[in-house]
């Protein structure tokens, strides 16, 4: 990919599309009956890290790994898509250790004086501490009323600097 | 994968790990300057079906690909690691276009009666037209006052069935 990338989706994808195999048979519902949570970070590819096949798992994803804004998409993989396992991955790393969001939206501010109202109605969740986030993160889970109780939560770290994965709840 | 997943997280991670390299070396701001954002589905593998390479992109994934929950995500993507570029990718036999919020919420309520209140408050945003909805997200994003006027921003479908991507915008 280059600048513009958009542009060279075309040709990465006509490989994949080639090698497609039977794919397109694969059932909505997660085979594994599992969903992850993973922050964006760029560094992180999920399926290949973690052995997750097309069909396998839902894979959620968003900045820092929010298990409150997570919480929607739990509920609909759980309820109308059958999954019973919730694996949380939080990474080394994480870019959102290195600021607060009043600093986030300090930022924003300057950038957009016009949309200082709606910036200030924005929390950007990060987080200090990284093992105590995942321990948080499954808690939270674990507490929730629209969570199956049944289900089985762990949570994990992912560390950049080496690919492996360590479980800590 | 079995049952209870994550105890085979750690033989297929082992394997991810042994052919790491250099990646360990990878910068926190994506290289291709892109954030993609997609559903969670489990047939979908955004790395493999573009060719996106660890440290090329930020991956953001949710249920239905819901824009204004990426939009934190989106935020800190493009003021904290300099993205440019937003790919927007809805994708055909979503399980969002089977349901409605208030069906949703109906099912919930028989499970979980006691957190009634707290049921009503979640919207889960299905949708009803699928291209309507790829253009409908990014104008979203386009016309966001605290997303970057000079970004790049395209809509694409992904066809499960064939694992062709499609752009729409």
């Amino acid at each position: 990919m280059s600048t513009e990338n958009y542009k060279n989706f075309a040709g990465s994808n006509s490989q994949y599309v080639s090698q497609f195999g039977d794919k397109g048979a694969l059932a909505l519902p997660p085979a594994k009956k599992v969903s992850t949570i993973t922050c964006m970070d760029a560094r992180i590819d999920p399926a290949a890290a973690l052995g997750i096949e097309e069909g396998d798992a839902h894979v959620i994803r968003n900045a820092v790994l929010h298990s409150k804004e997570a919480l929607r998409s739990v509920i609909i993989s759980q309820q109308l898509l059958g999954t019973r396992e919730i694996a949380v991955i939080h990474h080394s790393d994480c870019g959102m250790l290195t600021f607060t969001t009043p600093q986030l939206q300090d930022k924003l501010k300057v950038a957009y004086p016009s949309a200082a109202k709606e910036i200030e109605t924005i929390e950007f969740h990060p987080f200090p501490q990284l093992e105590e986030s995942v321990k948080d993160d499954v808690q939270f889970l674990r507490n929730h009323p629209l969570v199956i109780k049944e289900s089985v939560i762990t949570g994990w770290v992912y560390e950049v600097e080496t690919g492996k994965v360590k479980q800590i709840v």
